[in-house]
């Protein structure tokens, strides 16, 4: 045994503890196609001393599939370890659910060996992807343009919760070189199955292997080595992104509900740009947890509303979602969905009348009460109704009674107070107010006829406004039972 | 004027605003080396209004360079246009630093760009580099073996302090491809410079471009924007960790120094591993600041150190530094430096005699005082013998007075109370208790002669245990001046 594979074997010894934490008092389960990269790991963790099961799944897409089976069923029969079999119509699986051959197979695979693994009660699946798989996957992953996550490649220990909720994937030999498990298999004797299928270039992760690297070494010999490192090095930035943007998250979210996310564009705008593309990548996981590949163009979109003030731009994003963007905060949502209301003071009823000294109530514990005040009781200078807009006092000279609590209608205007002379519509008096826009429709608007006297929460009207001369007013409040003001 | 030419103009626009953040008012800097990307960028630039200032530098390297840098003084003058030209001795400077030719040109080019803009008072430098040089640079670090701040390509923006501390190099044509960059100069009757070397495969740069990118877009031909795509989030992922390791290497480091860094381990050991191999790369600049391409098995290597209990490994690490592993903390340091004792308690001389009811003092405050006590005054049980370990009662029966407090000898023995009949080496006690290698030499040993009665801050001998019968006793105590124990 060469000095290379002593260390090879050393190596493997120290991932499957470390990495993979393996618990070599329990069973594990080891996917063995009968490939040398699969053989290699079987005889590695036998002669180890590991309690292995070995499963093979036949996927019956060649004809001599049948004895690759018997092959696998060999050598653990030669060994003494449990051996299960499974078998699937992938043709079928893939017509059915309008998958490649290969990605049916994949899953009709990985779905036998979790299901094997549970009933023999293993710790975890093995499988036998090499430290060259590594490096062709990081490469497919630059091809297809995805994130940070595909560049790092796959994890020796991964808990795939689509398969099993505890039962973990494991991979010791993404640390092996191809070189080095042909080089153990010659050594041990093991007589891997040829899979004449490798080496046709017409499948594209062949060509990966077959021409891709070779290619990258005439630019650098080294390159193998360098991107499995560079997929190494990525996988542990990615983890660390991770575990910041579930800390953001926690602060960014305004609320979830089955069809929608909320984000506080305040909170989410102090974040860099590269944060804020995942907030909105994680609010389109949640509603879309299957959606891969999820556009650059469509997240920078979607990013682009994230500023101060932006308002009321309701916009298709990426697969049947839209983005509502409000002042203070952003909606990822389905088209249909009816967004959360939130806390906003709402009419329950189009309209109500309000007494002198009476009270009308609204939605979540807010109301409008009147109280009938003699001039000595009005605080003049008025800052309050500039400072506190949850408070207005009104002239009750020239007001109709009772007061009527209504929502708006068409051709409504508004003069607010402070603006002498200038009416506007009340639709742009709330855009401007920022008024969220679904708020709108039952926004309490207080009036005297058809006159709006006040915009709940917002200013009282200018043609009303106390003064020097105002002998009687009403004072009209906003608050919620708890006695917070809007 | 076709449409895509439209949309790329408006889209320089943008990013010379948002992502440059260039002040329209200021005057710029442009380096134009008469090639395509610079023409572009100037004419761009000054077409829009920005107040320019043309420089060209003359590397010399070419016959016909005094041809190409006459061609850009007429561009400036057509436009009335402010034109600084520089040149130097590259092939001189290149054998004076070591450096390639490549990286010598560009050294000059770039120190003679940032003195022309100081002088000129620019806001900023600007450079032509194009997407398609972004998508190269990405690849070029690929096979390099970069990390993922190199992945991420060159920002549209970046203040390179080596430069200039306060003029950013910014790089607008970043988003636009070199087949619209050509477009425009077509449309603009411009003719740029041919540079034949860009055509030779025998540069590394040039069969990135000719060879590499054409060679990937067989595999998709949409992979040129994808990468390019990818450089974008990726740079966005790298700001991101950026800001998180200046807030974890603020609360990890425990001392810098011009030849050290000190790392406590157990709050660096709390962090991902991708967050502990940032914290060592950073101390590795700190001492190397200039040190490109930081391996990464020297780092991992590090890393690895980065343990509970691990001790007293001194290693190379990279570059003339080394690694020094305490418990807990680790040290980047050069191989001579001389790492701060910290504030364990050291002796000032190498012996000295303590009185009973006397005291020594030590270093950074601390002192060992020695009190008589009767029998009635020890807090029998003795809990205090083991929970305080600054606190120490000995029986004064057979202790030879007066006291003598002195730094280890050769040969020192020792047996702590508690571990009845088991006498070890002084340095094997040292070691076990985790005495930093570095304060053993001067760790202050309370002796009755010989004997060594107290290892201060440890435990007392065994053989002079107080008992039910010890009439009287010594009470030895390390303190710090403030009033603290060790």
């Amino acid at each position: 045994m060469g000095y290379n594979l002593v260390a090879m074997l050393s190596k493997l010894g120290r991932i499957l503890q470390e990495e993979c934490q393996i618990d070599p008092h329990r069973p594990v389960l080891v996917g063995v196609s009968g490939g040398a990269d699969s053989l290699c790991i079987a005889e590695f963790m036998h002669a180890s001393g590991y309690p292995l099961i070995v499963a093979h799944f036949d996927h019956k897409l060649r004809p001599d599939s049948a004895a690759d089976a018997k092959s696998v069923a060999n050598f653990a029969r030669q060994r003494g370890l449990n051996f299960v079999v499974g078998q699937g119509d992938v043709s079928a699986r893939a017509e059915r659910s309008r998958e490649t051959i290969e990605e049916a197979a994949r899953a009709a695979r990985y779905q036998f060996l979790f299901e094997a693994a549970a009933e023999c009660d293993a710790q975890a699946v093995v499988v036998g992807h090499s430290a060259d798989d590594q490096v062709e996957t990081l490469l497919m992953h630059l091809l297809r343009g995805s994130g940070l996550n595909g560049l790092g490649g796959m994890p020796y220990r991964w808990l795939p919760n689509i398969w099993h909720a505890e039962i973990p994937l494991v991979r010791p030999l993404l640390g092996v070189w191809r070189a080095e498990i042909m080089d153990f298999c010659r050594q041990k004797g093991l007589n891997p199955v040829e899979d004449q299928t490798n080496q046709d270039p017409a499948y594209y992760r062949n060509r990966l292997r077959l021409e891709m690297v070779p290619f990258l070494e005439t630019f650098n010999p080294a390159v193998r080595k360098l991107i499995w490192q560079t997929a190494q090095l990525l996988q542990g930035e990615s983890e660390l992104i991770a575990s910041l943007v579930e800390t953001a998250w926690a602060g960014c979210v305004l609320e979830t509900g089955v069809d929608y996310v909320g984000i506080n564009t305040e909170i989410t705008m102090e974040y860099p740009v590269g944060m804020q593309r995942h907030i909105i990548r994680k609010a389109i996981a949640h509603l879309r947890p299957g959606l891969r590949d999820i556009s650059f163009d469509a997240v920078q979109s979607a990013v682009a509303h994230i500023q101060p003030g932006k308002a009321f731009v309701e916009t298709d994003l990426i697969s049947g979602l839209k983005i509502v963007s409000e002042p203070g905060s952003l909606w990822v949502a389905e088209w249909e969905a009816e967004l959360p209301l939130g806390d906003w003071p709402q009419l329950k009823e189009a309209a109500c009348t309000l007494e002198i000294n009476g009270q009308v109530n609204l939605n979540s514990g807010w109301q409008i009460t009147a109280r009938r005040t003699s001039r000595d009781d009005i605080p003049f200078p008025l800052s309050g109704q500039l400072t506190d807009e949850n408070l207005a006092w009104l002239d009750l000279k020239n007001v109709e009674l009772p007061l009527i609590v209504r929502s708006r209608r068409e051709g409504d205007k508004f003069q607010p107070y402070g603006l002498e002379g200038h009416t506007q519509k009340l639709s742009e008096y709330m855009i401007n107010q920022k008024i969220p826009r679904r708020a709108r429709k039952d926004w309490p608007l207080v009036c005297s006829g058809d006159e709006i006297l006040w915009v709940a929460g917002y200013r009282p009207a200018h043609s009303h406004q106390v003064t020097e001369v105002t002998e009687f007013a009403v004072r009209l409040s906003l608050r919620r039972s708890d006695g917070s003001g809007h």
